[in-house]
């Protein structure tokens, strides 16, 4: 099947880096040229249509395509100069005759002794390179503008001839970038209908019970090669050559029926509150005709129970809080993300970079500015906030102080008046464009004002040129 | 608009006791007749169609009518005999010039003590005299066979012209039974739509916010007064008389709603696990769209959204596990119930009297007993047990090891192999006619005897005679 | 060795019961008596001093001794009567060719299946009888008055020749009171120092571990064995005859070791509090000359490190708070005990059957009592509580409202203003002298008054006569 | 009193970066000289002597002497390239009109918010320079091999005629270093004895309660004022000048008091298991004798328990486990410490810097070293950690893996057969001295190596050189 199938092709000559980069100052926009770079010469259409969520792609490409985006001397870098952790940051790992072994000690991972394993012939898992590397940050923190769901990384590095891992399958949308080297890939099928896009992923799996590869292929530097959630997997290093990729993942339990499990409970919450036909009683022999001991038995009240259950559930949806159930999936992702990079640019607009310093000569404070009416201001990210209604404050969760190690921090968030909700939202309408603060909808210039230096003091506004001084200094 | 709307009506002279105590070795009629009882001169059809979940209804009836339920000497004799203790079991409160108090001691409710407060002027709330008294428990364990719902019953015994509590409402559907003396009952309807058949109850409300009474009425012994859930009320000892009354409650949060919070959550695993449409990833741009800072924006994306969610639902709905989340309602009802009140009857013909006992004379065990292949058998109560899968288990969840302190006891079990499920079901479909254990659907006889066994070993099962002892003792 | 070392007497032909039941009205007293009966015919000073904590010794007496104490038709009155639960208060045990194994069903004991695992050879031990069984609860009770520690029991039925547990010891003193039948006992040495008076009970034991016995008796009726925890020991029911003991335990963790442990915490609190030397900072040196890497290198500073701590430890003691500590053993004790078995005589001149009542003739409350001046009172028991200082309150800690079952409840105290304190120290003095409220040590007679009424009211103390209705009823 | 009590000096010019920074390869000598660097010209005798937990003292020295330490800019600098939050990292306070405010917001503290608190008066906290700050980091770092307890650091930056502090003592012993512009310092006497060298910190005393001052003195840049644990103080920048100083502190709950806390629950453990004694019942009448309602009464047993008390506490001290609790203290210090700052010479001769590379021109790993027989080591610091017997195992507690950031990580530890304490006690007792593989006290060869490797890996270990290459590259 493999090889044949039309899941790869050939590409011209063309540096990676050169396509991935541009700048375009808008978030969204450069997620999704992140995103085509990474399928090149794939359409998104293409891609979404063939591929994503039903089968393994193969893309092959010149050697230089992925350039600067993650080497194994920067692993060697990181290890030197970062306290890197066994099993937190970090797995040594081999796969040999059958065997899948974790060798793992314990404490901070330093380069010699980790050189040591990987010299012996243990693979090396890097598991959160984001929090290291400003490349890769960098380029998930584009990514997942594109996705609206966390993009995360591992990075694999294997001694030539071996493999570290048993054959399996995740529980995310896998995008394999070769960066040095070879390794040889065989993919398989899910294996029955309850492991298709499956929610979590499984353990180590036998060679027996995996059947025939429908992708083998050998991937090389520039290539990539995608699959879905639940597709089988193993990768081998050839011989002569050890095996630098990067694995992109996406869409980890962003499902319709994780929407549903958020969404539900709610809906009956409100329907209970807001409709007294859900606080009736159930009728008095509902116990008597339904469940499992009385399925096979047509009881008087079974058919009109289970009609009723269908009445209700409908009735409900018509005043479900979808809208609410969405905002809390969406604060959930403001709490996953890794926060946005900032470019030099970024920083010379915002609170990151502009405004008051300390001056040693003078011994006070210096270059004070000041957002003025006509200062035009927008979101630093197309996707950095989240409004949501919670008790009766409107809270604003966002990105910006999120650590680049995942979940290292609590969900941040800022709280406004309800009034002032609507200027938030013409500032998220209005992205990529800037706005300037006295066209933004709210009565009173002062209350304008001190939304948008609320905003702006937490980081979540950019001016578009880097304010000026508005005192002598 | 009181006495005069039609919620009463007198009834000829008849003793309470002698209606209610029939024993028809049914338990479901038994909880029947003692209903019919409660409404009595009411049918249950007229009572269902016009005042349940509806409005109040005052019934007048005899003096007698209540006849050894309970008196204020039982209240007197149980202090003494037995550890009340204050604010478990009993509350001493006042209520007086708009003010409500609670007077609990800590500690042991001494009768002594008790009297002085009721001499002071306090009222005297018992909160599960089920626990002290037989024939409250026998009441109300008779009267759950027929709801399906958890009984309970307070207690109030109030001084001459005195008041014990502020106007509230209450969770439940409320049945006075005015077992001594006379109060006067005001009853208003729920203010609000949010607040009828309310899932809570109120604390104490203001004389100011509840408007007029629709019900003005004075209990004398031998009345009922019925008001559903959610309509506020209060009572009034008249001058001369102490008042003494149970309160009887059941369909404590057993409605459509807390049915669909319980099936809902199931539904969507089921789906998850079963449906892999449910596992399919969420459109990219749904937080785009979605989330109240969209409401008012017709993006792109939202209509589809929500009418997806529409399918989805409906489609969930059709593999919905509605018998397993009614079983689920199932065994927390098992849980909540008091046990069987059991009669002598029940006693001898089951292992809580019959079979082995000990002989000091012989000083060895006599009386050894056991089930043939035609003793005829069935359960000890119509509704004792619930049937459940659980994991790969069968489990009777079952009432007769609780305690008559509610949840004093953990949910109690047994276990059997799945294929002795259809002997269970037998036994449920049976009740209440008697099944010869040979006439019980599994092949073997020996697994049949093993079942019954276990059944009658944990008391849930009654002879139709008391067995023999098969030995010459 | 057995047999011939004097372990034991034969004493006149006496029943236990005329010895044991005299009520002298002062409990430690009655206490003492009990203790007599139970060692008789050994005075107190004899067994103290020579098989207390060090040795076994058996009494042989005649068979009616312990009549009326228990028997095994009490165990089958219980079983029918009461709900007593597998493992929580009853075992199913055997013991047979070194193989020592529990039998227990889960949920309710029910006589017919307890009988049936005894005719199949299982022995029967009732763990907390005095829970269901009054006259075992007055004997413990009693007793605990003289051991100032918790006095529990067990019940052993024992089938004829079996055995239902593996040899092994306990962590209690243990009194084996033989009530029925026959029994042989095989008591051992504790095998090593370590465990001398353990402060554990241990795992079963093996026939090879356990070395040859010092003690090889047949216990019969009326027969007492006394060992000390740590002794090794295993019981065998004699062909032909069932047994039923006893087994009456005390000083289960209640050494010294346990009052230091409670002390020494609280002791440095103090000293910290109240002495700066305390609060000096270490040597800066310390951790360079003392810890394991040290011990063996004379580094200076060692040595004087050393001899400071002594120092410091005599300087604490000089302050330490040993009478808070004892308290505190003291309200673990109170919480331990069981509560005290009231006569008919204690309850009429108490809260427990004096005082108001309710007249169902008169509908009112009658037999209205008041202490007065002159009324003479006294504690109910002469270690029913116990004074502590917490904060800045003083609660009186006591047994009156604990349950049967051990800790069932939480500890129960009283709070008094510290001005009341001598009034409750005078009480305790003057035990089992009555005194006269006027005489109590307090200022103000409202005082002395409203503190002996909240005494009275919880039960605590007793008036030398029944109260005269003060008001005409 | 102030100013003229001697409790300051002159001393001659110098740069304290000059005295402070030689590297003389031992670390407890290198903290004895940062110590001396800050107390200078005191000698150490002196300052124990005469000041130490005694009172304050104030050095006055050249503006120049903390030159490179900390200044405004490194804060300034710090804020714009760390993620600096509120309460956590940083507080904005004012004190003024005897009103203590705190004005922190939350999320992270952007560089322009502070400065513009700052212009507004408020005073800038930074709760752990040492997190972000090098300089700071190695200062500390330093000065806990010194006093074996946790070296702390809070920076102060408060704008010119501002106070943000009220009147209050701390917990630990404070060295304020006067980086730039001028502070007015008063410092008062502990009012009350329990005062003296508390173990907590008070709250925001009022001005009236506190006294008069015993110091009033203008710090100036080089400064230093040093005050005990307990004095109260509060420091005001005086009109025209900003103020900015680094408090160092030690010696929190490290007191005879707290050592005593760890010993004795231990040393009753001890005494438990190996003396019975310790295991024998306490009398029976303790509780009648003891206790505070027992205090004013001369009963008998009294005195006697009192006296056994004494007498046990004795017996126990003798085997009391003082080593062991030390080691608890001493485990204690090394979660808490700092890690060692590394110079570039502890690099490049340990793990940290040395050993195994990844070379991107050959692909392939290089620099391949090994540890032979003959190579000199030594412990990394003199105070790197700690040898703990837990359960069977030995435990090699240590500070290489801490983070700046206090106790962020879990205590760290290393797991070594008891066979090898030997080698790292040898390790321990021959610092700061190299001591080569093979001279170490263990039998094996290769047994000695497999220790040294372990330690060397975890980072503990430095060689007397860089080790060389063993394989041609």
């Amino acid at each position: 099947a493999e090889e044949s199938d039309g899941n790869e092709m050939d590409v011209e000559t063309l540096s990676g880096e050169d396509i991935e980069a541009r700048n375009t100052g808008d978030s969204r926009e450069e997620g999704q040229q992140s995103f085509q770079w990474i399928i090149h010469p794939y359409s998104e259409e293409d891609f979404f249509s063939k591929y994503w969520e039903q089968g393994p792609l193969h893309i092959k490409r010149n050697s230089g395509y992925y350039e600067g985006l993650f080497t194994t001397a920067d692993l060697d870098r990181i290890l030197h100069n970062n306290v890197v952790q066994y099993t937190k940051n970090l797995d040594i790992t081999s796969y040999s005759n059958g065997k899948r072994e974790t060798h793992n000690p314990i404490g901070q991972a330093h380069a010699p002794v980790v050189w040591d394993y990987y010299n012996n012939g243990c693979s090396v898992r890097m598991l959160n390179p984001q929090t290291f590397h400003a490349r890769v940050w960098k380029l998930l923190a584009t990514l997942q503008e594109y996705f609206n769901s966390f993009c995360g990384a591992n990075v694999y590095l294997t001694p030539p001839d071996t493999q570290g891992f048993a054959p399996h399958w995740d529980d995310i949308e896998a995008f394999i970038l070769q960066l040095e080297g070879k390794k040889r890939w065989r993919v398989y099928k899910p294996r029955v209908e309850e492991e298709v896009l499956p929610v979590d992923s499984s353990g180590n799996l036998d060679e027996n019970e995996i059947g025939e590869p429908i992708l083998d292929v050998t991937l090389e530097e520039g290539d990539l090669l995608y699959f879905p959630r639940g597709f089988i997997h193993q990768g081998h290093a050839v011989e002569g050559n050890h095996s630098l990729h990067i694995t992109v993942s996406t869409y980890q339990k962003n499902t319709w029926g994780h929407f549903l499990q958020k969404m539900l409970p709610q809906a009956v919450s409100v329907a209970m509150a807001e409709d007294v036909e859900f606080r009736k009683g159930l009728p008095r022999n509902y116990l008597n005709c339904m469940g499992i001991a009385n399925m096979d038995h047509n009881i008087e009240g079974r058919e009109a129970f289970i009609k009723k259950v269908g009445e209700m559930v409908g009735r409900m949806l018509e005043i479900a809080p979808l809208d609410a159930a969405v905002d809390q999936m969406g604060t959930g992702f403001m709490h996953d993300c890794l926060p946005p990079f900032l470019t030099i640019a970024d920083k010379s607009c915002s609170v990151y970079g502009g405004g008051e310093k300390w001056s040693p000569s003078k011994k006070r404070v210096v270059n004070r500015v000041e957002l003025g009416p006509d200062t035009p201001v927008r979101l630093i990210r197309g996707n950095c906030l989240r409004v949501v209604v919670e008790a009766d404050n409107v809270r604003l969760y966002h990105t910006l102080e999120n650590s680049r190690e995942y979940h290292a921090e609590e969900p941040q968030y800022l709280e406004i008046v309800p009034e002032s909700a609507p200027v938030v939202e013409a500032l998220i309408h209005a992205y990529p464009q800037y706005i300037t603060i006295e066209n933004l909808p709210l009565e009173e210039e002062t209350e304008k004002m001190a939304v948008v230096s609320g905003l702006w003091e937490r980081g979540l506004l950019v001016t578009a040129q880097p304010l000026d001084a508005s005192y002598d200094d």
